[in-house]
């Protein structure tokens, strides 16, 4: 079946007036398009979950801190409604900026501290950014489930605290992160390394792997953890960390001892590239 | 028929997934309790328009900027109880604070610019507490309308502009203004008021008349119609103008030439009891 698609909010609303049935759930999965194995991921979940399943596509600019940045984000949507349209996808939402924000927006969402450290601090107004936008896709979709990945984790974590803060009559569904066969995390942002940056790359999973098995066998401090892990990504210099941090997983505070199920977040740059990926991690009780 | 009263998020779902029927309209009309024949008026008007009314009874305690004005705010849920069974009202939801702030709240709505000015400089975190509840409450009854009264001019302003910018499936309504034979705008804070201050409270809205009537015949400066509403209050010495501005209705920012509507709006001490009024108003073009 052609996944159908639509432009306006208010085409969307007639599509799913007709579409939606009591008793069936409809799954939505918000993304920037330029898909991957990480959204395909989204999307198997979301068809497997739900009768009627929506994919937004929309590079959202007021999640950007850095115009260049949003400037050279990869927009393919002809590619990402193939990808959609093998997956079984019901409805493609792909807005104008001019649907998204029809007049200057003067509402924004904020979800303090849950925003406040790892890439909140590095991007100024991006969580608030992810949140006002996913609140808009929410309000227009009236989604039953929505899906998020874990990759972004931090993102996830300020996307649960919004929805049980707000009451938002949503559940919020996570599907872990993908990698490529090396260990790199799927992200659109992949696609802008050169072979020299693609081939260090792997070396942030390495690191975060380092952290992930010191914790398992029951480190408790996290700079010795920290120190670890960073050890393992400076073998690559050309990797510059921006942050490597070991959080609390629903305030993302980082903990002062490692008591029980902590994330090791990162975030580093590749050139003019900036990557993240993060593991869950907790002592092995065995 | 009686009203039904709930009192967690979970009952009043069970109870709306029993009552709601396609094609019936749900109407929400949220207030603090202390109910007048101001929120009579907006219960009417629901009443007229909708299958199903729910009004919601919660003293927001993050709208209140002083802990005294919270604490003395008046609470009377046996006569609003009365008052809602009286109106047909289908159901009254009245949470208690940890319903409706269980954890600590993190996240909030801020609606830039309509918030600034007015009561939102008098007020810090006032309206960023009333679109927080109201985001609240709009996705826990999800209703077709909601219903606001005009006396809160800027709030109103401030809900119509956040659903806007945040496409929230929900009808704003507004509706006038009830007053008492003598013009006071009816307010829950008018209790508060002893003997001497209620005689001279009126002299709020002389003096916003005053300013209707220069501009109906045309006034287009509004510092003359300023001065001439001020001059009517300060007749009454025992009224402490905390503002009175000449506002465009949409972003409630002071006009620097009267060219089309306009609000006039005033707040004033009267002892420890702080009212606020408007009214709307443009040139006659007869």
């Amino acid at each position: 079946m052609n996944s159908l698609l639509v432009h306006t909010a208010w085409e969307l609303r007639k599509l799913l007036a007709e579409l939606r049935r009591p008793g069936v759930a409809l799954g939505l999965v918000p993304t920037m398009g330029a898909l991957h194995a990480g959204h395909g991921r989204l999307i198997e979940q979301a068809r497997g979950d739900c009768g009627l399943v929506v994919v937004s596509i929309f590079v959202n600019p007021i999640q950007f801190n850095r115009q260049d940045d949003y400037e050279r984000y990869p927009r393919t949507l002809d590619a990402d409604l193939s990808f959609c349209k093998a997956r079984g996808v019901d409805i493609v939402f792909a807005p104008s900026i001019e649907e998204m924000y029809p007049g200057r927006q003067r509402t924004f969402v904020e979800v303090e501290r849950v925003s406040e450290k790892l890439c909140g601090k590095f991007r100024p107004g991006h969580f608030r950014g992810v949140a006002t936008v996913v609140t808009k896709l929410l309000n227009m979709v009236q989604p039953d489930l929505a899906y998020f990945g874990e990759k972004d984790a931090q993102q996830l974590a300020v996307i649960r605290r919004m929805v049980r803060d707000l009451n938002m009559p949503v559940e919020i569904v996570a599907a872990p992160t993908v990698r490529e066969p090396d260990g790199l995390a799927m992200s659109s942002r992949n696609q802008h390394l050169n072979a020299a940056e693609r081939q260090v790359a792997p070396a942030l999973y390495q690191g975060l792997r380092a952290a992930r098995d010191l914790i398992r066998r029951g480190a408790t401090d996290p700079e010795e953890v920290r120190k670890a892990a960073l050890a393992v990504i400076a073998e690559q210099p050309l990797l510059r960390v921006e942050y490597l941090e070991i959080v609390d997983p629903e305030e993302m505070q980082p903990v002062k001892t490692i008591t029980g199920p902590v994330r090791v977040a990162v975030a580093a740059w590749l050139g003019s590239t900036r990557l993240i990926d993060n593991v869950l991690c907790e002592a092995d009780t065995a």
